[in-house]
């Protein structure tokens, strides 16, 4: 049986002559005109960021890039020792350590701030404002037994670095919006609900960030995978002069200890 | 048995006040302040790119972050569709399409360039010259039965448009060097060696322009890999939204034919 | 620091003159006494099945290696297709479609089942009482706007080939527990609930037999995994010879549609 | 523009009221009555094999699917402490290690001793026949600067106890076929050549015997990482109580030395 086929895509198509790419000609209107961040923003958002956007964006990606020896970089190094021939299989191994606990908290504090902010019948005009919304939220997270994403550190356990500077950042562009308002405000009131002080971390707030860059929260996990993939392609290139795969998979084999 | 560790890695560190990344204070000298296509050129040369080497890798970033309806933007968007609450997985079975068929060019033409290179007693002076070079190289892959990596493009069949704007914006920037040239000179004596035109196409290019920034031959791939992460996350990013995944295999579906 | 390194398995291990597996000598034991289905059993569960409980298992894993042009299986064939030296690749990247959609539904209904039994106070003695539970079970879903996992197939709209088959089985071995009489009670019980009668799906008739073996459920989308790897050898195997990843490719592209 | 579509397989079909695979009734005549490593066979070789065949063959998946703390293991273990609500991904990280380091030997050895049986003339009849093939195939490998693919073991140095044992259980089945007897004879003749007696590993032996069985040598990977998808269950399924993937990380993290 014949049938008519259409498969729409706004993304990027190709002809002889041709590649677009976002309805844009690739070759003469994007490439050496648009940064890398600039377009990444742009494929998941469909519209092109400012210039104070992509530097926010751009400042996310770099804060997320990388943490030393994570379980992703470890095992994209041990999949490198291993299948050399195939980088693509060790970044992928890398990014699908991507999930809940490790690369996850970005989108899960995005998703959070988000939910809250969607029960607001008006923004907060002031910080003691926001202070009471944030207490309410804490406050519910906790009855139900859940953690405050964003809230927490196991190595910055007083203060994460990255925290204030982005916030600077995002507020010199003008870009500080209500997910950094009351995720700043969370930081605030939490003490007073849970009985101890606990630092915003940077994944959070790199997810109010982009969260108020107007990114779909469903996709935040994404950004945090792409800024990953350039972490790992880091950590891939040191294992091709290192080795290091191999000593800590010797390292493990050789302290193995069976048990029944 | 006591045994003193010891994992060395120029990456990055962390601890409870300070996280560095590549020597550095990542909240107070790198975020805000480097790009991110600039720290991912870092993170794998170990060098701080300049402002020129920045504006070529990006554009080969861009150039090779989608082609449409490529086999991995499909696989991507079929897993998303069998497992949408892992992002990271949709992501990973994409780019495992990186392989020697697809996003591999890059790769293979840097490595091809770059050992004809290795074998030269002296860098060609003039056109004249490294047409020469370029015809002996052309030869001899000839006389192995192999093909000329960059050569060629089931699409672009005349001109890939990526080709002369890539190499006009290396030009601009003083990065125009011997891999570039040659790629050109290949692509002025392949006629009459192989006795048909092809073009140079988009991913030869850019394997000869990143060789050309010094970057690891063997570490190309892996660049097509992050252009090639934020062209996925556009598709999965719209996949949220379209459903093709699943209309393309309910395409294939209906249409399979039971063949023993 | 020097320090003391442990890490317990009781998987496996190797020295210079055997490789033990489970406690046992891999080669003086294992090898050629031991089914491939009977040592997955094993090295999840920590014990050896009996001959009836791995034909259960067994019946099971061949239940679910395939069901045709799977997204899981397009996706492996796309990605062989793009890069066919990375066997490894591919078939990954068609086991990551194992999620909560199409193989998700085995450790879904699986882990209903359990949680609906570990509720009661003893096990229903006659079909009668069971009905009584099913339909609690059901109302209790519904209520809650879940759907009943293992109810109802896209496909198979009126019964499920595979599902008495596989109830017959384990009741021949003596293994038709309480996971699969619950199951069967919610087919009977359904339709009172739902106002409309829906088959007993496959996949769910297997999380049901699968729990009933004593496997934790936590583990059950793993079995479905190991079975679809098998389909997914046959789907690569064949695309070696068919090169269909590569038609199903060019059908989607030469159909895409721009749009903005 | 309509057009007709066909895509054949001869793996698997379904419609409402029968599920096909392999042109049998999945129901009716596959589930219970065939194993799950006969099906396995039968998916990738097109044929059901013997049940002498099925013997050997799962005797191999035995023998490979685990070998302790492995690159592959540890990795799939990282990826599961990191995003353990994605089983999935967990096991696709450990497949992605199965490439030429570490699981693919077995297809190297296939293919190599695939290679040279091509070049006979006619199957040696002696002992000493296939002692002065094997000579000559260790010698030609030598002179290419390349290694005997399953010849030496970093663990095993003296004598790989799956070797006899595999050529026990093929030779009681009737299917020592010429590619174990090649592999036998290269670890006969390869000390006169190489100057130093080395094991024939469990790896090459498995891809003898599989190559013996008719099983395309392309595909000898494949079901290595049948084998091991089995065997990484079984890690992910501990790993689930011990969280033994954390402690690695933690292992590697404390230990980190910065160097520039």
């Amino acid at each position: 049986m014949a049938e008519e086929l259409s498969f729409p895509t706004g993304i990027g198509t190709s002809d002889a002559d041709q590649i677009r790419l976002l309805g844009h000609d690739l070759a003469e209107d994007l490439m050496g005109k648009v940064g890398f961040g600039e377009l990444a923003f742009w494929l998941v958002a469909g519209r092109r960021p400012s210039p104070g956007e992509t530097r926010v964006f751009e400042a996310v990606l770099v804060a997320l890039a990388d943490h030393g020896f994570t379980p992703t970089a470890i095992a994209a190094r041990l999949t490198y020792a291993s299948a050399p021939e195939a980088l693509q299989g060790a970044l992928a191994a890398g990014l699908l350590g991507g999930g809940s606990r490790f690369l996850g908290v970005t989108e899960d504090c995005g998703r959070f701030l988000s939910g809250v902010l969607a029960q607001l019948d008006q923004v907060p005009a002031t910080d003691a404002d926001w202070d009471v919304v944030a207490e309410d939220a804490v406050r519910a997270q906790r009855a139900a037994g859940k953690f405050v994403p964003g809230l927490g550190h196991p190595v910055h356990k007083v203060r994460d670095p990255r925290t204030p500077v982005l916030i600077a950042i995002a507020a010199e562009e003008g870009l500080r919006g209500p997910h950094l308002q009351l995720f700043e405000a969370i930081g605030r009131a939490h003490p007073a609900v849970l009985g101890r002080t606990l630092p915003l971390n940077g994944a959070g707030v790199c997810g109010a960030a982009l969260a108020d860059l107007g990114l779909p929260v469903e996709m935040l996990r994404g950004f945090a995978l792409l800024a990953r993939a350039a972490g790992l392609l880091g950590h891939l290139a040191e294992e091709r002069r290192t080795n290091l795969g191999l000593e800590i998979y010797k390292t493990v084999d050789r302290n193995a200890k069976y048990t029944s």
